[in-house]
């Protein structure tokens, strides 16, 4: 078991280990002064799991209300926000009570924005079931839901008060979404750990658990210490996200975050090979591990439709795009560059 | 003209004068880089004062767009809330751009509230029209919407970047939305100024408005700067609101919100002194100022309906309510009582 401790404005632990979910109970009892804890959980997860950490809870003496909503990114919604503000009024949870989010990065991020913004702001716990969540959302305190306009375009920085991984869930994920996380992880590997993508490239998805998840966790805690609010350092994050998100709404979701974010990392890494930025060499290595894992790496959705979608995406300031770009492997940047720009760097790397 | 610095998370001035409201564009393009401005503001006010701040805006080198919600604390909702945000969306708002609240208590918290969550956050300006929100609402960045369930339930801790109150806005102000603003002064004088009770209860509704209101701001000011994010001191600012929340709620929002914190503050009153709290002459000079300013102090509705309305109020902490309490003018307690106790406190003042 490893316990990685993050210092932002609250600090908090995220603890990663086999079979710990029966652990629940006690690790927020030790943490909270609740007498309620909502349990916020998804369509697919809640009958795998609910009855294990409702059970955990209430024997650490908690009072257990459960809201389950349908799985899956078009819940990420106003409304599903709604319903959840609208249980958490009805089972008059009071400031001090409890959310725990059980779920992946759907279920973090919104219950999270409802913990962040309900009483204005109550505590929260994280219980990360998918890769994807465990590597990325359910650390650093970012929520929000999508709005019609585009994805988490609203939300709020509320830090969870503990993140508890269970390597054991991951048994129940689907081949495709377990893959799903892997785009984050090569992620942090470009930004900041070339043996990270050397292992992915050869262990592929068989790759060690814990000692990846940890790895991530750790390079995402150093950079959330550094600057929470996402000020500069935090938006390297975004890294393949930029185009990625793009190709997510255009895909109209029907392909998944990680895909997506991996279709990103390949094209800035190509555009950044073309343009001479990136060694040739980096850019294979990145390029190997998205294969490696059986990651995409390119889209047929056509560079306008790319460029509409992109200019509702949060990261833009009028006129201009915020992208990462590889430079190499630990060495990613932000640039600022005008629409023509950004076309004329994405295209490259098509 | 006079000028109040908060010292919150972030700092910012309150700049309290006649005749100023011209000097919005100027201000807000000392501090802001934005591109683009959020005009938001209600039906009431729009037509007296929007083109005023836009010209101002404009003549700063802003874009400007505008958002109108029909008057009224009705429109403190979610469906409003969600109408902003798809307004903020569909008008490409990025991070460093700009909304400025042009109204009463309901369009700051409202659009304090958009401010918090659109992008995870990004600055607003409040320009308080009413005495309510020059006193009150427009300092401390709490904002808020209120659930079906119950009011403010929802809602963030987002410092302005700037309050503007100019005084010449209360000219336009009907009688009956003047005294609302009332109720809030009294509160201040309870809470920490005997000099000002007998201020207004010397010159009723004729006080002199630019030093009262940098008082109330002064005092509230002072406890902000202490206690931001409310984990004590600040809730000595409920004072009154407690019941008065139960009576708007069981008014079904007729009763203004000044209305309803004066009847709570004279229930607390003449609890507290009945109980042998607070003097009766202390009693007295509080309940002389709320009537001097031809404010209400009791009410028709019956304790059944306050208390079930008082259990769903945000203050609550499962099985006790927190109410503060008067034991003279300037020593103000909170005390978290048993609903019994709650009860039969309030009884003793109704």
């Amino acid at each position: 078991m490893k316990t990685i401790t993050v210092n932002a404005s609250k600090t908090y632990d995220v603890v990663i280990g086999n079979g710990i979910l029966p652990e629940i109970g006690s690790r927020c009892r030790e943490l909270s002064a609740a007498k309620t804890v909502a349990l916020i959980s998804d369509s697919n997860v809640a009958p795998l799991y609910a009855k294990n950490v409702e059970d955990s809870l209430t024997g650490a003496g908690f009072r257990v209300v459960s809201f389950v909503f349908p799985a899956g990114e078009q819940s990420k919604n106003a409304d599903v926000y709604l319903q959840i503000l609208a249980f958490l009024a009805e089972n008059q949870l009071g400031r001090k009570d409890l959310i725990v989010a059980l779920g992946g990065g759907v279920c973090g991020d919104m219950a999270g924005f409802a913990a962040a913004t309900y009483l204005r702001g109550i505590d929260f716990v994280q219980v990360p079931t998918s890769l994807l969540a465990m590597v990325d959302s359910s650390v650093g305190g970012k929520t929000a839901i999508d709005l019609p306009q585009g994805k988490n375009l609203v939300g709020a920085f509320h830090q969870p008060i503990l993140v508890l991984c269970d390597m054991a869930l991951l048994e129940t994920l689907p081949q495709e979404n377990f893959l799903d996380g892997c785009g984050e992880i090569v992620k942090y590997g470009v930004l900041g750990d070339r043996n990270l993508l050397k292992l992915l490239t050869e262990t592929k998805i068989c790759f060690p658990r814990e000692d990846v998840i940890a790895r991530c966790v750790e390079m995402k805690r150093d950079v959330v210490n550094a600057d929470e609010f996402e000020g500069g350092l935090r938006m390297l994050l975004n890294l393949g996200h930029t185009l990625g998100h793009a190709v997510e709404k255009c895909s109209h979701f029907s392909l998944s975050h990680g895909a997506c974010v991996a279709i990103g990392l390949a094209v800035v890494t190509r555009g950044a090979v073309k343009k001479g930025y990136c060694s040739a060499e980096d850019g294979k290595a990145i390029l190997s591990a998205i294969s490696a894992l059986g990651l995409p790496s390119e889209t047929a959705i056509g560079m306008d439709d790319l460029m509409d979608s992109m200019l509702n995406d949060k990261k833009r300031t009028s006129g201009s795009i915020t992208c990462v770009v590889p430079y190499g492997i630990g060495d990613c940047r932000r640039e600022t560059m005008t629409l023509m720009e950004v076309r004329n760097f994405m295209e490259a790397g098509m």
